[in-house]
């Protein structure tokens, strides 16, 4: 009675992760020198000293029996209070605590956000290029994932395709912003735009349109990038954010839901997100992670590293001859290839000069490749060398 | 689009829940002295001291960024490796780190466990009295659970009304020993009927059957009881675990899933495990808790205050006249309601004497009532002649 839906993925690791592991692999070869491994999303910048004093103070100065208590079922309020207040005082929002439902980083925010929106025969959207995790998140509740192509000229949105891709049927769209893996943000006339399109949407359609935003990147945004704070646009809409890069704490597992108090069940939804964990057994985030979080939720990581590398790394390679998007935030930067076929280019040339990057067609935008720059920034000054060769070898 | 398969569900808080929750309330207005807690199962002893010292000395003495970073999606290595060398250690079985996935606690692993097993059409058999959360982990994946009812006299298995229900569209059998809410561990002779039952069976249909092996309490076992360790005496089976209870830890949601070497399809569920948090958003526990667990890997909390609450309660109680199946481990005991409405009993007598039990209908054993005594030895004293007050009241 083994579950043939679930037997038949084994085995099927993504492309990213496969880059990973034989970048790992190729270190133990060659040295750690001799690979440059740009695959992966891991935080390179420590968490911040006064997360981990928090996390020593609470082990020292609370009763354990306290501490490592359950957490009520909808999380810790004081944590989900310090959140709320976060967000209130940094954007001018209007959250109060029963609109925020802590979760084990963005993937369990998104998987509940979207199972409270969207059932068997609906619609999510979402824009290329995108997380390709979004596909078991929206699959898993019944619903199918549709994809809007992207607009390769900025990794802004293709409105054109999208707004032939609504239907009655949509139930909800799903943005990243900043952007895994284009690197850009969404300006405030993208966001109006979108929010404009969807309203009138919802008026003729005769029915709510949830805009989930999917929000770990909102700390890391570079100088003179305009960098809205998307729920302010959009009433109906559900930001799903983690603390796993912002304070570089990707394996702890912690973020959040946060619902928008003007949308439609604003105060429905996270005791639905509730509901959902017993099916699931999600349950909550650890109680000693909430508890330190709370304690640190205005601060950061040092994350001016990724500026200063996608400053080098953008420079470097547009005078080497690539095209490629300028980033406005994330670690991450997308350029086009420049052969037709990314997966030429990044499984035998790039792979063979020990350079790990992943091609765009993981994130349904062929043509391009995929660089994670959260790495130390030497790494950056002896890559790209490596990247110039490349280049020359096939563009030629 | 809001979900209404959740949104009905909202609002309606457990039973176990609505004690607590009154409990507390009245504990806030009439001074914790005359409230009397045994809603909840929340350990009352302190994580053991090496915990704190290796989450101290992980904080203290590891990177941060690889602390705290990314663990493989199948949980980290070390920590799996620690959970089979101790189970092989402690119990002669053969298990590798491929067989261990951790999870955020039994809620995930039997969750988990199940959508490995069961799907639509499929039906899961579990036994009266049980702990209510497997009918969402069972729902969840479209099978449906199927409860055989209590054998009373001893909480051990109804054999008679068990062989009654197999049929051949049963996936898998979910135990709980030792039982919360009886208290009752198995005995050797119980599981290896049962597995003698389920091997015939298998033969028979022709098909797997798994047993499910919910066992928190696995720990937590008075002095003289028999208990086996299940997966010894059928091999397809899959152990679902949890450190809450034996390192106290409930709220930092850590647990694993442990396949039996010897089932059909060993290597696969784990892997298919991984494969199916990818679409509940369920991820790895969080990667300190996982590094602190594995250092601490044989060691439990001082549990013997539960053996001596346990025998405090139990002497008291039957000394009164209530009628209650001895308890062979857990922090749980359910004695028989002096009147055959045990919610009367609860909501109306216990209530009003300050004493917040939970009435066996939630766990589908009607007429008995649960005490959870994971509180102070002192609490058991005081509340002792509050039982006889309402025994007394009841049984006139």
């Amino acid at each position: 009675m083994i579950q043939e839906f679930y037997k038949e993925m084994t085995g099927k690791t993504s492309v990213i992760r496969q880059f990973f592991a034989y970048g790992m692999e190729r270190a133990k070869e060659l040295g750690p020198d001799s690979v440059y491994n740009f695959s992966i999303g891991n935080p390179s910048v420590p968490a911040p000293q006064s997360f981990t004093d928090a996390m020593e103070d609470l082990l020292k100065n609370t009763d354990p029996v306290k501490l490592h208590g359950y957490s009520p079922s909808l999380g810790l309020d004081s944590t989900r209070e310090a959140i709320a207040d976060s967000l209130n005082r940094r954007f001018g929002m209007d959250y109060k605590k029963d609109h925020i439902f802590p979760t084990t980083g963005a993937a369990g925010a998104i998987a509940h956000a979207i199972r409270c929106i969207a059932g068997e025969g609906d619609e999510v959207i979402t824009f290329a290029p995108y997380f390709p995790e979004y596909i078991p998140y929206v699959t898993g509740c019944g619903a199918s994932l549709k994809v809007v192509p992207a607009d390769i000229s900025s990794f802004q949105i293709n409105f054109v395709k999208f707004e032939e891709m609504l239907n009655p049927n949509v139930a909800a769209v799903l943005i990243n912003s900043p952007n895994n893996p284009s690197g850009i943000v969404y300006t405030t006339a993208t966001i109006d735009k979108l929010a404009d399109i969807l309203r009138a949407k919802e008026k003729k359609y005769g029915h709510d349109i949830y805009l989930i935003t999917d929000e770990p990147y909102r700390e890391i945004v570079f100088a003179g990038t305009d960098s809205p704070f998307i729920s302010k646009h959009y009433d109906n809409s559900i930001c799903c954010y983690s603390f796993s890069k912002s304070l570089s704490l990707p394996g702890e597992r912690i973020g959040y839901v946060a619902v928008n108090p003007k949308a439609s069940g604003s105060e429905l939804i996270v005791p639905m997100c509730g509901q959902i964990s017993r099916f699931t057994g999600h349950n909550c985030p650890p109680s000693i992670i909430q508890l330190a979080v709370e304690r640190v939720i205005d601060e950061t990581s040092d994350l001016s590293i990724y500026e200063r590398n996608a400053t080098l790394l953008y420079d470097a390679l547009t005078d080497i001859g690539y095209s490629c998007v300028k980033p406005g935030g994330t670690f991450y930067m997308f350029p086009k290839a420049p052969i037709d076929d990314a997966n030429i280019f990044c499984w035998t040339g790039a792979k063979e000069l020990g350079l790990m990057t992943v091609p765009g067609d993981s994130f349904e935008c062929p043509g391009h490749f995929r660089i994670s720059y959260c790495v130390p920034t030497e790494q950056i000054e002896k890559a790209i060398p490596l990247f110039k060769e490349l280049y020359n070898k096939f563009a030629s």
